[in-house]
């Protein structure tokens, strides 16, 4: 069964079981993983080890391995791993329920760092050396060269950097998808490095595959499982009204001539919100647009169908399972228009201050001031991570934070006086987007930000509160460039721990 | 007088006094100044013009301006506007004690905005549009081409965007500067941005001179003043050690392997410190090293001298009265040793992130877990601003953050539970500096760090305290991933308010 799929003799000898090939991992690795939200990670070797962990410490010995990947990847992977307590560091980005409990409970180290980042960090020795990469394809060619499935993430670095790697064939990726990916082989170190030779996101300026030399290959494990990533939530009423305003706004800009007829490529953060934005595109009478992104969910299959996106760059898929039907059903539609490239790539400084891209990123609260909290609950308390949020909002052309403008049930508003953690500074934010309304932050000081923020973004259950603290800082701060009354500023959160509610 | 320095016979019919130019400024205007660091800014026409208004509020007018530069400048112009009350809004950076003071007391508007995003930020429409630029340069040639002088800054943009243009013909700057600068005219609006030609810090890729359309050019006016620089300090023991830390830390680096012998192009903030930090490298061993950076200051030009600095590319200078000396004394030498280029390149994403720069800047606070206070005393009063140190630590190879581990004879610590503003997050800060060792943040997560922090820079006078607190937090935090007590998170900044100390 593996002869169509492995066409390289000396790695088809190499074929083993799941079991097998985690038996080649030692306590203490640091291992890195494809995997970028939901797709291409591997299906097997993962769950195989936890096992293989869990038997260890059922006999009293410590075994925990230091886990690299692209993103965040899902229950058979993440979710195993953490479920044994096999991981002593999780690095760069996760989502899983059980790897986020082990970290707030102070079990698991996680480092949670720019994606553009990742690689290069890798690759400058700032991290301990890969002992052992992990890596779904859909094919291994006759050459050994292997066929990415449906995310490149860091791949090409894990495969170039790990001293042993174990390779998982996944009947369930298509290998028709051959010709879609683009993985450059151009980056170097400083000062060797050279301009990345791109100025439109549809070009493509690399191989379709990925190298590996075949004498580090110990593993050749055999799969066949598909991708899991959550449905999306139904479109809601708020987050209808959050694409609203985004897309009026955008409208505005090409009225003003300050964007293009098809606006600049767009970044497109994952989860509900930013889904929405995508389908209220749908019909917004815009033609012609880009994507230049890290992650392809639902919204962007329906925008090149209808047309009003020309193609899509990224480094994975997020689809739910019914967009991945879809997605598998139309492959030869997509094959043009889609382009998977290496996250450092996607989200290079250099490709997204070039192309202007236009990021739009969920946040968990911003204050009067335009900080961003995108990754802690009440300034302690991770959630996901930044991702590549920061990546596009530092070097884009327009960076706009998108939110609700309350949680759960009401109880927490997600305008607060000062934000309890800062993923993306004062300096870095134009815009900020609840279901109330739109803040257009550029140009403005910082006085004249809190006032557009109460006005537009802050729900009417908070709004005089917020209003009332501005102008008692106003009146009382120390400073009054940005007015802060501290005993005061993290207060909404200690009052939600404390009672339940932000509400005074 | 004005035949040798003004060549092109339409622009020298414009010459007029200081007063006459100013009075072409209106009430409400945006006027663009040259101007970056004590160097090269305009010397005789924000004066008149500070006049000028002072006349118009004593008739009881209002005349305010709206002022961009290339970062700070001088007395003359900063100074001279907001002692007059005569900014409505100020722009990108200032360093000026009166237009503080004004800023602090809520009486200016102050954007503080990453150094390179300012150029492009205004040729996307951004801001208002450019009424006025002033310029100082050296000369004007015969085809109305413009010579730099001692910056650059934005000076291409004012000149291309502003309705009209007046010109400051400083006959105190050198003309025979004329072939140090690099004025590249080849970055555009996306999605029409091509690479930025560059592979090397020393490459000039631009031309020596600045265009500017002789028609719109208002006004000429001859001046005969030097640039105002405050020296800097005498180095003492603090600053000396923070230094010796920072280049046993790269000698380290190059080691383990993980730098050349001759590290990657320096960053280097301005200040006391980190002209220690260069002092300390005239005699570190290293040889031929690089600087790719905003701004020389005195110990570059020593660095140059003893053939330690290969070349400085920079966008302005900040020398002290006795450095400028020793530059125009040795023009021949440093001409082929400096380039002065626009400040969109000297601190362009791209160009930061493909040499690997070494950031090396200055704070106002560190926080346990790594983030960096640049710019709030208290968190709500602006010192200066974040400057271009946002574009090399989230772009480089490696961002270094140094302070003295106190501050105000000790009543300050510049380690602190949590920083009361956030100008470079966790996310983008690899090593901290004081007096008292460097905390090497890399492959940490926040507890890690932490550790790090506290051990190696917390001042002897504050551990114990800072110690405390993060056992506590450990302890009794919400989440345990970045542990803090909101309550007491900001309690130093409001004591230190309410009492004169942070200690307890």
């Amino acid at each position: 069964m593996s002869e169509d799929r492995i066409l390289h003799p000396g790695l088809r000898a190499r074929l083993m079981s799941a079991e097998q090939a985690a038996a080649l991992i030692q306590p203490g690795e640091t291992v890195a993983m494809s995997g970028f939200t939901g797709s291409g990670y591997p299906k097997a070797v993962p769950q195989a080890l936890a096992a293989h962990i869990d038997r260890a410490h059922a006999r009293g010995e410590d075994f925990r391995i230091n886990l690299l990947t692209g993103a965040s990847t899902a229950p058979e992977l993440d979710g195993a791993l953490a479920q044994v307590d096999g991981l002593a560091m999780r690095m760069p980005f996760q989502s899983d329920p059980n790897a986020r409990k082990r970290i707030n409970a102070g079990k698991l180290d996680y480092l949670d760092i720019h994606l553009s980042h990742v690689a290069q960090h890798v690759w400058f020795g700032f991290y301990n050396a890969i002992d052992t990469a992990v890596v779904e394809v859909s094919a291994i060619l006759e050459d050994g060269s292997l066929v990415p499935t449906t995310s490149v993430g860091n791949n090409k670095t894990w495969l170039d950097l790990a001293k042993k790697v174990v390779i998982e064939v996944n009947r369930w990726q298509l290998p028709e998808m051959l010709g879609m990916h683009d993985i450059y082989y151009g980056t170097a170190l400083p000062p060797e490095r050279k301009p990345i030779p791109m100025v439109r996101g549809d070009e493509r300026i690399g191989q379709t595959t990925l190298r590996c030399d075949p004498a580090k290959v110990a593993a050749v494990v055999l799969t066949d499982a598909p991708d899991r990533n959550s449905p999306f939530n139904p479109i809601d009423d708020d987050s209808r009204r959050i694409a609203g305003h985004l897309i009026e706004f955008l409208k505005h800009e090409v009225a003003r001539g300050r964007l293009p007829a098809n606006l600049l490529p767009l970044q497109s953060g994952v989860g509900n919100i930013p889904n929405a934005v995508l389908a209220g595109l749908a019909d917004s009478g815009f033609r012609g647009l880009e994507a230049y992104t890290e992650v392809i969910q639902d919204g962007m299959l329906d925008l090149l169908q209808s047309g009003v996106l020309r193609y899509a760059s990224c480094t994975g898929f997020a689809l739910s399972p019914d967009a991945n039907e879809e997605f598998r059903r139309n492959l030869d539609f997509y094959r043009s228009r889609i382009i998977l490239r290496t996250q450092e790539i996607s989200n290079h400084p250099e490709m997204v201050r070039r192309l202007g891209c236009i990021g739009m990123n969920g946040m968990i609260e911003a204050d009067l001031y335009g900080n961003i909290n995108s990754t802690h609950v009440m300034g302690s308390s991770i959630m996901n991570g930044i991702g590549g949020s920061g990546d596009f909002a530092r070097n884009g052309f327009l960076s706009a934070f998108l939110s609700n403008s309350t949680a759960k049930g009401g109880s927490i508003s997600s305008i607060v006086p000062m934000v309890s953690h800062v993923d993306h500074t004062e300096h870095d934010v134009a815009v900020i987007v609840t279901e109330q309304g739109l803040a257009d932050l550029r140009g403005l000081s910082p006085k004249q930000r809190a006032r557009q923020v109460i006005a537009h973004c802050a729900h009417p259950d908070y709004r005089d509160a917020l209003q009332d603290y501005f102008e008692r800082a106003c009146r009382d701060s120390y400073g009054k460039h940005t007015p802060h009354l501290l005993p005061e500023a993290l207060s909404w959160h200690q009052r939600w721990l404390d009672t339940g509610t932000m509400k005074a």
